[in-house]
């Protein structure tokens, strides 16, 4: 049934995505308060939300500034009016071709790099196109993935020399600290914060003694952004999955459970009353077969099993799941009561990741204040 | 960039979905070979292909039989033709309006369950609709999922006698032997798909000696399906994931590796030379989360690396992956040597599980026998 407005939630088809508003609202506002308070500019990531109306919520401005993962991302936000974006993923050179089309629709659509060979295929498509296309050298934080080491400083003088040389636009460097992912600790989670900008800082001081431009020095990731005490010399922090909340980021420390806004909703089809299992109709398909929890201290199996108003049952999960089937039971050691679910009971699952859950969704169904759909937002996937 | 007939790989935006048309139908034929040799009929399982293209691949006939995951995937088929179809979750009282509108449209829809409470709601909608809803009475083969115990005579004539009373259309058994899943012996699997056989065979004889039609007996799963040896007394078979092959069935034993017809077409973007890392765009929203081989034998990280025509380098996996990011790397122990692979290279990814890594995308770029694309098959997500 397409949902309208002021449907209740069990007039919806199962499973399907909801999303508090007020949660994404205060999740956004308390980021771009803590943010304001430590001098830096806020760049929200556009890649867990990968909606318009989720982007007008998190962005300053419908300009931007904005961050996202894929250029189909940047394609759909710029239609919408962003102007201010970075492409996040370093980029190869075949896709160049599309990021002009993009810049040449009136954005300001920026790339990043980690290498030599990319730095020479920007700087040849600047000196022939004309276009003094930006550029952010990206930096590495942690050894969590990619970018150029921030004391290298050979390889960060080459890359950036080549793209003044070809005319690109140097902005400056990026980094992201993805091992704080691993993170528990609060004092661990601030020391990676300030890893994050130290190696920030570094990079920047090399460029610049070598005078070369480097006006923006850009960190952050979800758990770094909520713990960080100190962020002189970074002028920009990115985060994206804090507007959602998440398990595992409540598992790092980084959001608070009752602040996650995305759930899935599901019904009950089933019971094996023997084994303790309820069966539902949100398998991984729905759910992700995002198991980041695992690694956690408290492992959430699949998601946390809530009633339809959102509030947990103790100690219900959805212990395992299959592609359109997911099997709720008690965790395992609980002494909790299994709750009697009929068949037909509506159920909300806390997703493990908010990036992962949404991406198997195509549209948002946005609840108000009365926990019914105040409306239905589209959400994009694919590149 | 849109792709076209005769598009060269290199030409397509990454990551994108190849699959390899003379592979599916290889595995097609095999399959109806096999199952033809056995006696039964074949009832192809729709949830990995999720294209109206490759269910012709798959289907005797444009009417079916067929079998589905989502009343989605019901709707999009039966637009397109499809008669014999089976909606393969256990069916939830409110989705019955939704199955009365396919039914409608001239589709023999049918619907599982495995409970007096679902019996007597598909029952009332009978008797209320005049509708003779046909229903497959789901039994449990290993103690996997969802399913009446099939020596509890008790709960099967409860429930074929509340359906036929109603003036439901008993149509028979169905079960699932999901748990051949961790098996990988050919013994060990001859076993279980004897033992779903058995099971099956065992529930039918209860509702006939009851009294109750039963004229169905439907059993499946990729690797029961190949490996059963007598399927008396079984009327059809469904499988679905071996029309792709992954590396988890090829783990199983049920596919061979160089049958897999899926992979993901992917470009390098990075190095980290000191690591032993190569990076590529495609993380595990173009590979998914799906990490299945992990329990096996060979632990095949998010996916094997393959060159551009689909020949894996030796022991190189994409050892971890972030959302738009894999990290392409020896297997751990490996004595092979890292290719070199500058940025720009295109790679082809083959998949954990064909059904999780599909859903990330919306379309197949259809490879010819020269490794061209010959066409653009549009895939349906979403429930």
């Amino acid at each position: 049934m397409a949902a309208t407005q002021g449907t209740e939630v069990e007039a919806l088809d199962t499973p399907c995505l909801l999303l508090d508003e007020a949660r994404v609202r205060a999740n956004v506002a308390r980021m771009r308060a803590r943010l304001a308070s430590l001098g830096v500019a806020f760049r929200p990531h556009l890649k867990t939300a990968k909606s318009r109306e989720v982007a007008r919520l998190a962005m300053g401005a419908p300009a931007g500034p904005a961050i996202v993962s894929t250029l189909r991302e940047a394609e759909y936000f710029c239609e919408a009016g962003l102007r201010d974006v970075i492409y996040g993923v370093g980029i190869a050179p075949d896709k160049l071709a599309r990021v002009a089309r993009i810049r040449a629709s009136g954005a300001d659509l920026a790339v990043i790099l980690d290498s030599s060979e990319q730095a020479e295929a920007v700087a040849a498509h600047a000196a022939r196109s004309g276009d003094r296309l930006p550029v952010l050298i990206e930096v590495d934080a942690d050894g969590h993935r990619s970018g150029v080491a921030p004391e290298d400083a050979d390889a960060l003088v080459a890359i950036g020399r080549r793209l003044v040389a070809g005319g690109a636009d140097l902005r400056g460097v990026l980094l992201h600290a993805g091992d704080s992912y691993a993170l528990s600790d609060p004092e661990a989670l601030a020391a990676a914060a300030e890893a994050e900008r130290v190696a920030a800082v570094t990079a920047a001081g090399i460029l610049r003694a070598d005078g070369l431009p480097c006006p923006v020095v850009s960190v952050g990731s979800t758990p770094t952004a909520r713990f960080a005490r100190n962020l002189t010399g970074v002028t920009e922090v990115r985060a994206g999955v804090f507007m959602f909340g998440d398990l595992f980021q409540a598992g790092v420390g980084a959001v608070e459970p009752e602040d996650i806004a995305l759930s899935v909703l599901a019904t009950v089809i089933g019971h094996q009353r023997a084994k303790g299992w309820i069966i539902v109709d949100a398998g991984w398909m729905a759910l992700s077969r995002d198991r980041g929890t695992a690694r956690q201290g408290l492992d959430q199996g699949y998601g946390v099993v809530c009633d339809r108003d959102g509030t947990p049952y103790p100690d219900l999960i959805v212990a395992d799941a299959n592609q359109e089937h997911g099997i709720v039971a008690l965790r395992r050691g609980s002494t909790a009561a299994l709750p009697d679910l009929p068949i037909g009971t509506r159920l909300r699952i806390l997703p493990n990741h908010a990036c992962a859950t949404g991406a198997q969704h195509g549209s948002y169904h946005v609840l108000d204040g009365a926990g019914r759909v105040a409306a239905v937002w589209p959400r994009i996937n694919g590149w």
